[in-house]
């Protein structure tokens, strides 16, 4: 997610911070996850942001209206609706399929957000183990391809079967290789951070908040909860680029 | 583990708490670990126990120190020492693998553990995709032992290789079965439980803290920090019996 955002906007200055201390929220309750991502928005408002991204699917499935309401009039961008979005639009047949955490679909966001857009199928799966693979940076080969099959073997092979497939966890896209393989070429698959950075890009231009080149340089700040090391190994894995441990800076989201 | 315990000891009362809220632990910081591992047993502390078993091998092989430190003179049990324990008495030819999580391994815990008891090769791997697998309840079948394989068939082909495989994490007792098609049947699996069940029975009649069948009924309370649908279906997994969602109890550890 963050990579697509810096690839589209250049010129931001990005902080990410990741929950590490408390990881994985998509096995946790509404709850839990409700008062994570308050006080993980605390802390970025405390760095002074002028829009929050809630690059985290379960977060922004379940969190999503109490962060708004909390932060107005802070601008925040979830990723299920621009998902959502890129789903209807790449679906012809009107039958989509959504693999997501297993909060993420308890809460029925994805069914939601889509009904709003058009009259369509939806089919919404938990894919956990998808998460523990891409957090060990095992992305392909015949073990990710075999838990692949187990997930989606028995939808995609259906006779009516979904003709698009939304990514509905930011941890999902390093596997897009193998579940191509899984499910074939005839099926669209769709990764929500695109049409999420235009979702943030649009909104910081209606705000004119936009960056531009002649602004402060672009950057980028890490921040994690626990566990620079680790922090470093995993991000590098989807940012796809190399990230030094020292680069990290550990924060303390509890009171 | 808490069925062993209470298959050996079935005149005690047993409170179990899971840190839902924030698990797996396996993956996250020294720092971290320690900080819940103690906001945890003071929890436990305030429901008035005689006894503490850490039963969690991440937890222990990071924290039983500090456990230890803070809650004398309370008798603090970890898994560690009897696994490592179990693993020398079961090892002829003194080459002991041990499989954990990633900061259990990180630790060197059992090493240092197995250096006490008896000269041997240690070899620890990390198998964090055991725990995702087990905590979904697939524990057998292909995609299991294919996992297996990628961690251990390389450890286990070698012309040296280990003659005992030591459980080092209290969730892989239950992929024990996929285990073992992997390794063969010349290799002993131990599982700490039954060592760490045997400690817990000395350490209570040296205390004098044992119960009689006099004494009052035996009992189970459930405890977690979060999620009790959750908790109740993962938990039934591990306990092989059903687990009703309304005996959990919600605790709060975060003061």
């Amino acid at each position: 997610m963050l990579r697509t955002l810096r690839a589209k906007l250049p010129n931001e200055a990005f902080i990410y911070l990741g929950d590490t201390a408390r990881l994985p929220y998509g096995t946790k309750s509404r709850e839990s996850i409700e008062r994570y991502a308050l006080q993980a928005a605390a802390m970025l408002l405390k760095q002074d942001i002028k829009c929050l991204v809630v690059a985290c699917n379960t977060a922004s499935a379940i969190a999503l209206e109490v962060l708004r309401e909390q932060l107005a009039p802070l601008p925040v961008i979830g990723v299920v609706e621009p998902g959502a979005e890129a789903g209807c639009i790449a679906s012809r047949s009107g039958y989509i399929a959504v693999i997501a955490t297993e909060s993420t679909v308890r809460g029925g966001a994805y069914e939601a957000a889509i009904a709003k857009l058009r009259d369509a199928r939806v089919t919404a799966l938990a894919c956990p183990l998808f998460v523990a693979l891409a957090e060990e940076g095992l992305t392909s080969g015949p073990i990710v391809e075999a838990i692949a099959k187990h997930y989606l073997a028995g939808l995609f092979s259906a006779s009516t079967r979904p003709d698009t497939l939304v990514l509905g966890c930011t941890h999902f896209p390093v596997l897009i290789g193998a579940l191509r393989n899984v499910i074939g070429d005839g099926v669209a698959i769709v990764d929500s951070s695109v049409t999420a950075a235009m979702a943030l890009e649009k909104e910081l231009l209606r705000l004119g908040l936009g960056r531009s080149e002649k602004s402060l340089p672009a950057s980028l700040r890490l921040l994690a909860t626990d566990g620079r090391e680790r922090f470093a190994r995993v991000g590098s894995v989807f940012l796809g680029e190399a990230l030094d441990p020292r680069d990290v800076e550990l924060v303390d989201l509890v009171p």
